[in-house]
């Protein structure tokens, strides 16, 4: 099985799937100074074929590590974005948007401050606790109709945890 | 002044005003078991007049308290979330749409869990910390046009800060 070793999460690293949500930049001072906004940090895209915005809250249990990466999910009409808030990391295992490539998947963690927004169409496995259940603001797309995809993997991928935070 | 004194924030108190976004109510078992999905948890409206879903992060500093409430504010063609990232509780103050009523305004201390969407409409008083600053994931409507009216209250209230969690 190949492993998959996971990388730091990165907003350039992580430009190809989707936004990196976290505090960035140069934020704008609101509120009479008693508030900095980080603005507009994800290209949120779910309004497609008459969907709307949903907000959800997920528990996420975590797997044992290594984990065997053995099927990949898409959205093919919305972003979908996993928000953390329980101040844990957590892993991000994608691929590129388009005919699925078990050799292009690649694996983040994520710091506790950082989210992500995964762009339509790119392959994601499920949501990824580590260390312990921990929960996640997510926000994507609600409406009637069926919006995703899912590939098995002729052979699993061996998913590691990190190494403790240092 | 008329003193305000938050009390505890529930999803029946909050009905006149928005949603309360918790874990609430019975979750979906998805993701082989490995996730809990407390789904569509709040009444997003984001779309009027071209509006899109945005997503940003506030940093707030919390003001002193006694904290004199001087001036709210509205979204007339929108909805806004905010949740709390930091694992610190918040005060939330808010009084019903329509002809602003300095008699009605309402605190609420929201736990660590616990977010707000305020309904289109609703007056409400900018995001306020307490303890220390402490960040929060906020979710609202983007356009080029206005979307905020706001109101001077003709005596402030003074807003007093919860005991500590017990």
């Amino acid at each position: 099985m190949r492993a998959l070793n996971p990388r730091p999460l990165t907003a350039e690293a992580f430009a190809r799937y989707g936004d990196v949500i976290e505090t960035r930049g140069a934020p704008r001072e609101i509120n009479y100074g008693h508030t900095l906004n980080y603005h507009d940090l994800a290209a949120l895209d779910l309004s497609a074929d008459g969907g709307r915005a949903a907000v959800s809250i997920f528990r996420s249990t975590p797997p044992t590590y290594p984990f065997a990466i053995r099927v990949m999910e898409r959205h093919p009409k919305s972003s979908q974005a996993f928000i953390p808030l329980s101040g844990r990391p957590f892993l991000v295992v994608v691929a590129q948007a388009g005919v699925f490539d078990a050799g292009a998947v690649e694996a983040f963690v994520a710091a506790p401050g950082q989210g992500v927004n995964l762009r339509k169409d790119v392959w994601h496995h499920f949501n990824l606790a580590l260390h312990a259940p921990s929960e996640f603001l997510v926000i994507d797309r609600d409406a009637a109709d069926d919006n995703t995809d899912e590939v098995t993997l002729r052979e699993p991928l061996l998913l590691h945890a990190p190494e403790p935070a240092s």
